[in-house]
């Protein structure tokens, strides 16, 4: 394969070199690339920014993660921040620091993930900065998006009573992680990286290329159900949880066998020995819709297809519950990847 | 002095910790750290948005940087270039990779210096990432600022006959840089980095604490004067004239004995034994604004303290050109740092 040093063309001909075909689709894209600052205009509506460090090493592992998957989940993960807020993602910039190890063509791939996610979700590449690094790659991204005021959804607006909804299903990116880590493992030291993963696909997409849930948003809108709070799984459904109920001054009580896992996720759970309901609440990586309503809008959420009512809010006082399958009850903890990995 | 570790507090703590004490000065700020995004409101203006990534070890090093003015000059590199659009700098969302080198203090440190930076500019922190990293200390700032459409600079504007002019002086933040170079050098090895730089304050100065040129902006606007191209010089005037013509499809001609440098930065170039011109044209770092005006308006602008006129717009196809201080004439080219360095 072709390898063009980035030294070749410098900082100036680098960007100009990725960004030469981009053509501006959204009316709020007044100027993109190019200058100082990009101008955007926002008229009538409110402006969301929201903004994603990922760094070589800690976030990605560029052994068994393409640079074509990358460049699309980091802009993915970033749009899911703004239909986490019940809005629309318009712009991104994207910023990198690049070691020698990468070539021109290297930086073409990833970005061709980029442009891919971008022409997918409606959004403009508009500025981004680019970087000689000393160790591995840097990716920095910041996500602009936009929203009517009567519709922004906050984390903090969960009522007692309402009911707590999640998109899709949890756990299988985590899985897939688990996968991925271990066929390395396996791997280690041969330079060809193709392990069989027949049957395990939908783990690997869902960890080597998610999706934000744009169709949701626009569910939700078509029904005319604008939720009480809302927050996407990033982190795990626990964490995201303790988030609405920390802002909202509420408890919740959420059902174990409410929790929707896929068949994959529960068979590789299985396979790691791991327990799935731990992995479903604390995986993370979902980038699915965790959202709450006042209960009268349960049939309207209920007709959204791939949503699932998981349980409801209660009062401040009663704490974060999970009622198990056997009729237990215990208190969600925000246990996070790492301490499943330890434990 | 106290060292509390970051994975005590663990990231939401850490950002709790670091966020806690924002209080959003901005109307157009709605809704700043602690959802999935900020919430700006930008009606019926434009929203401006620039981003900057700074590596350790690339733009800067810790061994003569102080955190406190690293925070500081990260946000105003990134103020510079929305006053360089003639905007107005309104947020920022501050992203940083860590590694466990950095304590809990020496983030506050950084952070003292962001939240002085914004104090004095008018700014809000209103969102950011943070993440662990392998090595070394990742800084990403995105600006979001505004301007009226009627106000906005670009660089294409530039038109034969503009005068060019620039603020400040050019080439001190090089000149700070080489000493700062030249001690660590001479101290390599020991632990206490205490040289004595009396008489070379401003030298430091320009290059550890650097200011956005927002009084120029205000100025330019109490004098009615809307620029038809402006850039901040942050790679040289060299690289800036060279994006000006490119982007205008002119030429131009500025003059040896105008471009405006400091006698520190003349001293020290002697020194230094290097050429002060070719320090003041690639030095780069100096975050002064350099832009074009019509002829007619020559009056107006050199009433403006610290505003010099360097030279002016000529047809593309006279190139872009430096009258010599004994009457030559050379071709401008944008050498950037590195060359001065070799050459």
């Amino acid at each position: 394969m072709k390898r063009t040093e980035i030294a070749s063309l410098g900082e100036f001909g680098l960007i100009d070199h990725l960004t030469k075909n981009i053509e501006l689709k959204n009316p709020s894209s007044q100027k993109g690339v190019g200058d100082d600052a990009a101008v955007l205009s926002y008229d009538n509506k409110k402006t969301l920014v929201t903004t994603d460090l990922l760094l070589e090493g800690i976030h990605f592992d560029l052994v068994y993660v393409p640079l074509k998957h990358l460049g699309y989940k980091s802009a993915v993960v970033n749009f899911s921040d703004i239909y986490a807020m019940n809005g629309q993602p318009k712009q991104i910039t994207v910023s990198l620091g690049i070691s020698k190890r990468f070539s021109v063509e290297d930086l073409e791939t990833f970005y061709e993930g980029v442009y891919l996610a971008c022409e997918e979700y409606g959004v403009d590449v508009i500025g981004g900065d680019t970087s000689a690094s000393l160790t591995g790659l840097t990716i920095s991204i910041t996500c602009i998006g936009e929203g009517e005021e009567s519709q922004i959804v906050y984390r903090y607006g969960a009522k007692d009573t309402d009911l707590i909804c999640v998109s899709g299903d949890l756990g299988a990116a985590f899985m897939g992680l688990q996968l991925l880590e271990r066929e390395k493992t396996v791997y280690d030291g041969e330079t060809d990286f193709k392990p069989d993963f027949s049957g395990k696909e939908y783990l690997l997409e869902r960890q080597l290329k998610p999706e934000a849930r744009k169709d949701i948003v626009k569910f939700l809108r078509q029904e005319g159900v604008v939720p009480t709070s809302m927050i996407d799984v990033s982190d795990g459904l626990s964490s995201e949880l303790k988030h609405i109920c920390k802002q909202s001054g509420v408890g919740c009580r959420i059902f174990e066998e409410r929790i929707p896992i896929d068949y994959q996720t529960a068979v590789m759970a299985e396979q790691f020995n791991m327990n799935v309901t731990t992995v479903a609440l604390n995986g993370g990586e979902d980038y699915e819709l965790l959202f709450t309503i006042p209960l009268y809008l349960h049939d309207k959420v209920s007709a959204i297809k791939g949503v699932h009512v998981i349980g409801h809010i209660t009062k401040e006082e009663y704490g974060l519950l999970l009622e198990t399958r056997d009729g237990g009850e215990i208190s969600l903890k925000a246990q996070g990847w790492d301490s499943i990995k330890e434990g």
